[in-house]
């Protein structure tokens, strides 16, 4: 029985950071739906379990949490003897080094992906008007993190070494929707095979399955 | 004898942080110049420290680091036994909600201070016109943020519950800039009173003496 609760839609890309970490760490867990459309992630009931208004909000039987990649340690930490147990490191200095770049994507990789995610796939959806100028500027930037990321892929297989990790794992929801996008993530040998690699996982395969089905 | 090296000028709000965590652990460290203006973080030598040319870089006997708060991070296990021992929490749900308040701070917080506190307190220095729109624009972020958190310190002393922790912390060096500027921190009861303490602390205390301290 699940007793881990997620609040918000798949698609979000926040949403599917925490859902991609509770698979592949083996954890059963049920989605409350947050209609942002009509404004539920503001409500007061909301706010209470996410006081900035953004989703993921989590809840197990111990605790509510926020914050994608917080919720994510959390998890690896309270579920460590289940699932995919490299996910977080196996020591202090495996710890150490995933959340080096842990952070080198939530502080390099995610700002100018956020941007370009919300530009070449969500506006198209919602009739915002795309802005070339702020694609061009964004693909720049995030052109110059992922030459940094070329370098460290042409010397281990995966961010923080040789297995899979947290770190890898935060970059799928965002670079899903750039992958296909010339001069960024294919077009560099390293870069692309470890796209290749990270993106085959089945529990990433299952979230985008997730993000596609209809909204009960 | 110090075994620890933090790269990187104490003026900079991220080698702030890692210094003040390093005092509160009671972790003796040197300090190694980056001499930024002759561009030494873009140098062959730092680029192998620090990929992405950015301030601090840390190294101690069993590995080198980057990223601010993945080293602080690393600092609290590594030296779990010494200083303060409260900082990074004293069990998994303690961490939870640290974590999730590091995250807030790096993922809230910190992109509309940082715009402010090279606007109010650098661009000055540096002889480059301030812009007041940019200004305006990133006052009123953040204050959205300091609203979420005048609540937050309504419920509890520090981000994470009752113990000043590496989430009040992080908090330290960009605060440091906006403290006296109107409607931020000061005018906000609680985040006021949070605010005159964690700034008292002598380790923060430490950090801004160093930061004022003639270069060598």
């Amino acid at each position: 029985m699940a007793t881990v609760t997620v609040y918000g839609p798949p698609i979000s890309t926040a949403v599917s950071r925490v859902l991609t970490c509770l698979l592949e760490k083996d954890v059963p867990f049920q989605l409350a739906a947050v209609d942002m459309a009509k404004g539920q992630h503001r409500s007061p009931d909301f706010l209470k379990l996410q006081p900035f208004g953004k989703v993921p909000a989590f809840k197990d039987e111990n605790t509510s949490l926020f914050e994608s990649r917080a919720i994510c340690r959390y998890i690896c930490d309270k579920y460590a003897d289940q699932g995919y147990k490299g996910l977080y490191g196996r020591g202090l200095l495996d710890r150490a080094r995933i959340d080096q770049w842990l952070e080198a994507e939530s502080q390099n990789f995610e700002p100018p992906s956020l941007v370009l995610v919300f530009q070449l796939a969500f506006a198209p959806r919602m009739g915002v008007k795309q802005d070339s100028k702020v694609i061009e500027v964004n693909e720049r930037k995030l052109a110059k993190v992922l030459d940094v990321y070329e370098q460290r892929l042409g010397e281990s297989r995966f961010l923080a070494g040789d297995e899979f990790t947290l770190a890898d794992l935060s970059h799928l929801p965002n670079g899903h929707h750039l992958a296909n996008r010339e001069n960024l993530i294919k077009s560099r040998k390293n870069v692309g095979r470890w796209w290749e690699e990270i993106s085959s996982r089945p529990s990433w395969k299952k979230v985008v399955e997730m993000q596609s089905a209809p909204v009960s």
